[in-house]
């Protein structure tokens, strides 16, 4: 059996529900640390505040950043403290404060990552309002991490248990997405995807190519991007080696993928993968950041302002993350 | 407690998985009976084939189109023969005695929905190329439903569960998406969404509007769709008395719908509506019928030809399309 990974995760925007969620996660789900390490990188104020102000019980260990990692029980949660706070920033509300604090608990964690004292970051959510309010240099999570890690591109890896996604577009309009299919493009991200795949462990995979049209266009009676641009794709693909299937209609490869017929879905546009990993199971689907020289995780949702302090925010994406990073990590 | 709904079940196409799973149905799900009183619409001959092919033990009761159907219960299944087959037709095979056969059940199951005898129908699949060689004058189920009937119009509604969608649009290319939005039109469907949820028994719907770009176009950055023409429409349908949300991001709405926020989804497009039902359960989607005199349900698969006759199919879709079609005909 493969030794445990240590699994940096990060609290997040401290006025939203980041705090909360990790909690809940490292207390309500002892199974996480069968498989992984998780070591908190955050601040005990704001841990003690979320505590008492969500009622949960939870025992700290605090360690320090050059400590050895190895010991993590569910009993108590081991923490890095990151900053020296002297002000608790208020909950619920966008803060420079905050959003100071949130890019200061991912750069002590990136720099654990890079040196490979930890394994991989699951992280909590970010607010990019308060990232501006703290004149952070930095958009989000995914431009942190690529440029601190001097990284040139990541590649965004849904998942939702067994159904694993990629996206060939994502924040473009809809009616730009049939102007946007390339075959030589579409071959590059059918081989990022199987690179990707071998990377978090699943050797010879296969993955399925989603259609555009309905049906798959039906021999060109609704749509021809299938037979212009997308089966000579998979043909490519296939030709240099790599184990591709489709075009496939998008109405059923993402229910085949998660009955196992594929490994992954490269999905052609947002919503178009969005929508299968989101319905399928909106509270298990997380997100994982490829390209960078460690795994990634990380909730698929925001910082919820309005139910943070008020013990409404649910756990159970948070949990997966962590578990993710623990099981795919490299 | 309302009486018990007579459902007229056809076998669909004989050659296909059709007459296999509606034995399944009705042998393996008694439940059916305790809410509805199903009556098959097929062959003796055909029947019988079937049970010993598929090793499926059931006792039969030969009824006549004009006797009352008020008796049912799981330990017979009541037929009304249709045909008089004299040629038990090929298993697996597209040919005209079958397509014959599946155009008389349907027309059968008709006549006496329209005179009330049965309150509604719930198809098994039939196939266009074998009603193509028996020279049937009809394409498919709904234009033989239409037509027969004299119906002007209709519309799909689909159901997973307790997840309702309706489309906008269905059959037509991925980029003529965008350009067959018109405000005007989207009122007049938001308009038909409330009557026909009406129409089976929801008062008062609450009726979400699935926006087409990613995260609803977020202020237009990704696209104005939403600015210009979904958004009026969800104003004008709500000055005139409708309970209407939206455009909710895609990617959200359906798993809101599954928690009870709308009654039902309006999608834009085929794959929209499509890929977050059968993602959702694809066994469990069925499709209703709405539009024509009485309710028609089905399951939302085909003939499956290379599966007929070998006990493979699964019978949970046409248990589904039974059970809706005597929980929802009026």
């Amino acid at each position: 059996m493969p030794s445990k990974k240590t699994i940096a995760v990060t609290l997040g925007d401290p006025s939203g529900i980041g705090p909360e969620i990790v909690l809940k996660a490292l207390t309500r789900h002892p199974e996480i640390y069968r498989t992984c390490n998780p070591v908190v990188f955050g601040d005990m104020p704001v841990l003690a505040q979320t505590a008492a102000a969500c009622n949960i019980h939870a025992a700290f260990n605090i360690i320090d950043g050059n400590d050895p990692f190895s010991i993590s029980d569910p009993s108590h949660i081991n923490v890095v403290p990151v900053s020296q706070v002297t002000e608790i920033p208020a909950i619920g509300q966008i803060n420079a404060v905050s959003g100071q604090l949130a890019f200061d608990y991912i750069e002590a964690a990136v720099d654990l990552a890079s040196s490979r004292r930890v394994d991989a970051i699951a992280t909590a959510p970010v607010n990019k309002e308060a990232f501006r309010l703290a004149a952070v240099p930095y958009l989000d999570h995914t431009e942190i991490l690529t440029k601190l890690t001097g990284s040139s591109r990541t590649m965004t890896l849904f998942m939702t248990g067994s159904l694993r996604v990629f996206f060939y577009s994502r924040h473009i309009p809809f009616r730009d997405i049939p102007g946007d299919l390339d075959t030589g493009r579409l071959v590059q991200t059918l081989r990022d995807c199987h690179r990707y795949l071998e990377r978090i462990g699943i050797s010879s995979p296969h993955v399925a190519l989603a259609a555009l049209n309905p049906h798959g266009g039906e021999q060109s009676m609704f749509g021809d991007e299938e037979i212009r641009i997308l089966t000579p794709a998979v043909e490519q693909a296939r030709a240099s080696g790599l184990q591709v299937s489709g075009p496939v209609p998008a109405d059923s490869v993402f229910f085949l993928a998660t009955r196992g017929h594929y490994d992954a879905v490269l999905s052609l546009y947002h919503d178009q993968g969005h929508i299968a990993a989101k319905t399928y199971d909106f509270h298990k689907t997380i997100s994982l950041t490829m390209g960078l020289p460690f795994l990634r995780t990380s909730v698929d949702h925001g910082t919820a302002m309005d139910l943070a302090g008020r013990n409404k925010a649910n756990e159970i994406s948070m949990a997966e993350a962590i578990r993710a990073a623990g099981h795919y990590a490299w």
